[in-house]
């Protein structure tokens, strides 16, 4: 019997509380296929800062290292712990370290979800670069508080980088309807945005069967809104693709539905799981967070270890659940409530 | 009779249709209303820049510099000019050399116009930063065409720049609901946008009568989709004011309905006006595109002008044209039939 050694952190506010979800649902398919899982948790988080002064111990990398996957909740408490402390802690170094450079997000409208768009076909594959370009994290501030303070924050893009992300999007293409949309800013940003086009049209040549469009972040945002259902698979920067995939959360119906994959392609460590969503601090431990993003992205990791079959019967099982009429409405639900009616369509 | 010079750039595509619709409408309003205007047209563009090798002539900012104000229609043809050429050549350096640091933008759906939104009461005001940040131009590439290859893009933040775009958007914040929402992505710039936070938070404390709300642009974009009702002003910085404005014009619409200002609020030089839509190559002189946009940004030149009466009127005539049906749907119309409509109503 096959068996997986997961690293498991819930993190912070909710995502404790559909991280649970997650697992439980992970558990029964394991028994269901035939399957081990190993899972061991880590409480490393904004509470773990408190304690400790750090989001995570020093050899935290070298821990996960070992392991066939990483489920994370979220990471985040704002009111005790700054953003830019706690994301630079724990979330952003790992997806760095492992070179998860491939952030992959869906979004499609699950039966019966309403979402704020009138119109509801549509089925996106959301590329994000994930490992530098606008969170390279370089640049400064010098005389903080005067008058002539100034701040910079420097993107920075690599041929490797860019290289690898947009094939990785061809490829999905070439795995779907064989479109894909570019999404830049070179009218305005002349030395990364025109870049990271010039590749594009380099690679385009080699994928000939593939259709490439290559458009502005302001008119792709407009066109996710307008017409989603002329999108097919997207590739953009890491920020391009963090706003689109909120976009694309929101069109899908909310955060509670929006799936990622964190993937390290060359498999040379592990790949991270986790809902497009935060730690949503004011509804935290309630029982009322919507655990189907988490269960969407823990079927995307069993997809990713080689569990086909299983990762289809978890999709299947949320699928089943909207149908049903279950998580389809902000509060319709507890996370109990989802979890149970996806659990029990598994068991059937 | 008061008397305004007023320099017109019709630049590329449909800029030229919908400046000249925009032109027909101050024409019959100044003289309703008793002023009188002193068109100048400068055909810079990228016609121009085949002729001259230059999107305008080395002098073009001192020339704009005498004038009241300047009308411009839309920048770009990126088939034969690169648009980080053009743009650069003619419509940014615009902006900056006049410090227009103020891109006003009112996104709410007129009468009858059907979005693609289900939810259909929102009244938003977009406060973009206009000068610097990831506009900055700053930025370079090494190795160019090798496997080394980096490129660098750097935004610039200075405190005189972000303090007076806050100031701005807490000032028109007081005029209307006394909310301003301020978008930064400050879990992961941890320069710039903390720096871009903490003045917010400064500022907030001498503007208390108006509620200060910070969102990451992701949070953001998913809101103005979900939730639009909830907003009023929104600050943002240039390239976070771009992505919100072109999501903001979908959601009223669509791009033919959205109007900006770039205004100098020290008068000290021209203001400019421009639709927020782009040349639109594919639809150019075919008498099809959208005057509205251009329409109502002339009306935002004339109440910046200080004649609030006129434009009042203007917008109003807008309006009675969609609540006539006329305009509210992509076809629906002619720019003709649109801008007739329009005068028709101003002269009666
Ligand atoms: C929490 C934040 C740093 C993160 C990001 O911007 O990558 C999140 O928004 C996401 O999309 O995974
Ligand atoms: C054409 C482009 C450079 C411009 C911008 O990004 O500012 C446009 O999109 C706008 O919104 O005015």
């Amino acid at each position: 019997m096959k068996n997986y050694a997961l690293a498991v952190i819930p993190g912070d506010g909710i995502g404790v509380d559909v991280t649970d979800a997650a697992m439980k649902v992970l558990n029964t398919v394991a028994s269901r296929f035939g399957f081990g899982l190993s899972p061991q948790t880590f409480p490393w988080s904004c509470e773990y800062y408190h304690e400790t002064g750090a989001m995570m111990p020093e050899d935290g990398i070298e821990t996960l290292r070992g392991f066939d996957a990483i489920l994370l909740g979220a990471v985040g408490w704002p009111k005790t712990v700054p953003d830019s402390v706690s994301l630079h802690g724990l979330l952003l170094p790992i997806r760095k370290a492992f070179n998860q450079y491939a952030n992959i997000r869906p979004h499609r409208l699950l039966d019966r979800v309403e979402g704020p768009l009138k119109a509801s076909a549509f089925d996106i594959l959301c590329i994000r670069e994930n490992t530098e370009g606008e969170y390279s994290g370089a640049g400064g501030r010098v005389h903080q508080g005067k008058s002539n303070e100034v701040a910079i924050e420097t993107t920075i893009f690599t041929r490797e980088g860019v290289e690898r992300i947009l094939r990785f999007g061809f490829e999905q293409a070439r795995k779907r309807r064989k479109h894909l949309t570019s999404v830049t800013k070179s009218n305005a940003q002349k030395h990364a945005m025109v870049f990271w086009d010039d590749v594009t049209r380099e690679l385009a040549a080699e994928y000939d069967d593939v259709t490439v469009s290559q458009m502005h972040i302001d008119a792709m945002a407009a066109k996710m809104v307008m017409a989603p259902e002329q999108l097919d698979v997207v590739v953009a920067s890491n920020l391009f693709g963090d706003i689109l995939t909120d976009l694309g959360a929101a069109i899908q119906g909310g955060l509670g539905f929006a799936a990622s994959a964190n993937i390290n392609p060359d498999r040379s460590s592990p790949s991270m799981f986790e809902p497009v969503h935060g730690s949503a601090p004011d509804i935290a431990g309630q029982n009322i967070a919507n655990p189907i993003a988490a269960i969407w992205s823990a079927a995307m990791m069993l997809d990713h270890l080689g569990e086909a079959e299983a990762a289809k019967a978890v999709l299947a099982a949320i699928e089943d659940a909207t149908r049903q009429g279950v998580g389809i409405r902000p509060g319709s639900h507890t996370t109990d409530e989802i979890t149970a009616k996806i659990l029990g369509v598994l068991e059937n």
